[in-house]
């Protein structure tokens, strides 16, 4: 049965992976009549239009916004503020306007400073979604089925535009959840922005050794998982962690307090502790594993 | 074409997923005429007896030497001066022992100290393989098929004996690799060690929190491959980060050195150097996986 569509034409700044997945979701779930790519640059909006993810190609915000009803902001984080500033004198005075960025209270305080009387119809969002290829050619319809779109809406913001942002997370298949942005960027810090930093923490310093050929030569599978998320996009994470660097930086200081502990304990030999430390980690992330499994398997 | 045997009785100590491995390889390649297992329990070894991993199962180590050419040490580091105990009063005069454990300057004390005149017939060893299940179950004659195998002889180790491992190793596929024994402890507290000191370290500290719950809650999948191993055995991993304690403690000064750096340019919001560290170290592990990925389609 189809679905009447509740967004008449979607906006997409920045069809890439996230951007992409999110038009194509909606698409498929009847929930949009028209998407409108917006993006740095040209090729990459007519190869998102070649691949069917966008309808059109808008190289004029003007032109773009004057019929949007949802605009959805997907491109760097870093570009936020650039973007809002080109989006904000031609929004509809009835235009939600949501965003996926990996960090929230940047990116609400850049909304409240540009987007002035039409901030409370800015959701704030964020879709738990993996990234490791990038490009609208990576985008696919079931990327957020199944997975959890946090949205960190305010006091001041609409009701109205909180539900149609989340109807729409809930069309493309995803396990909508609300939490207040404070929470939100302090619970990203400590279980994804820190690893993320760490990782690409310790593939640098193992580069700068002069022994660095060997040391590469002889890791091993152990090596290759703990550091897959340090072959992930550089700019982004940067943005990323200076634009979270509070909580990350809390993030970190709790981290290394925890190596500062390990470091006395085997300065001691301490191996009761560094054992109890290492099976309570070990049934910690079992558990967790376990719970995720049988989610999997509903 | 059958090899001839050239080994006559191979006795494992610890019939685990290494020893298990190395007994199956070597009876794969037709390079063994009898295997006998010396364990903690008698179920293991019957276990691993009913396999076809071993052929004997052996309660006296006096019977199960007694025509021992080669011996395995195989069970976790941590018991290395009790095994060497057991069997030093019977190995016969032109027994080669090895072993395989993950640390080696902690296993060459602990064999000088023990076998004394039978020193320099003791041939360090470590076979880099995956470990994500253990016990004789899980052992597999494939499992050193196109794995480094480093060995970390001494001067005063005899030539001969080091040929007779380094032709086993070979036996069971292995690229065996030699290097001192101190240099080998540093390289694997660098890209081994530390790494699943770190990963415990991380979920330690997350599974800590008050609101450890909402933490593991939105774990997603970079956090899932970053902390695999610290689903690892932490009696192992406390053996080896103790036995080991030098190497990895100075792994680890040298790691939270890289920490107070990245957290300075945090502070500063240098978003430069932020990202040409990011940059630099995607460009080494996509670097080293290129590598890998080419030798592995050899």
């Amino acid at each position: 049965m189809p679905v009447e569509p509740n967004i008449d034409t979607l906006v997409v700044a920045g069809v890439g992976l996230i951007g992409g997945s999110f038009a194509l979701a909606l698409k498929q779930a009847g929930a949009v009549r028209r998407v409108v790519g917006l993006g740095r640059t040209r090729a990459s909006l007519e190869r998102a239009a070649a691949l069917g993810v966008i309808d059109e190609a808008a190289d004029d915000p003007a032109h773009a916004l004057a019929h949007a009803d949802l605009v959805m902001l997907a491109m760097p984080v870093g570009q936020t503020v650039a973007v809002l500033e080109r989006i904000a004198p031609h929004l509809r005075a009835d235009a939600v306007v949501t965003d996926a960025g990996s960090t929230k209270r940047d990116v609400i305080d850049a909304a409240r400073a540009v987007l002035k009387g039409a901030f409370p119809r800015f959701v704030p969002g964020h879709p738990i979604a993996g990234a490791e290829s990038s490009g609208a050619d990576a985008a696919r319809a079931d990327l957020f089925r199944g997975r959890k779109t946090v949205l960190t809406p305010l006091a001041v913001t609409d009701a109205r535009a909180v539900a149609r942002v989340a109807g729409a997370w809930r069309a493309c298949g995803a396990d909508v959840r609300e939490m207040p942005a404070e929470e939100h960027d302090a619970v990203f810090a400590a279980v994804s922005h820190l690893p993320h930093l760490l990782a690409f923490a310790l593939v640098h310093e193992l580069a700068e050794q002069p022994n660095a050929a060997t040391l590469f030569d002889y890791a091993a599978g152990g090596f290759r998982d703990f550091t897959r998320i340090a072959s992930s996009h550089p700019e982004m994470w940067r943005d990323i962690c200076l634009a979270n660097r509070e909580c990350v930086g809390e993030a970190l200081a709790r981290y290394r307090s925890e190596l500062d502990r390990l470091q006395r304990l085997l300065a001691a030999g301490d191996a009761e502790a560094i054992e109890r430390t290492f099976a309570e980690a070990r049934a910690a992330r079992n558990a967790w594993l376990a719970r995720i499994e049988s989610g999997e398997r509903k």
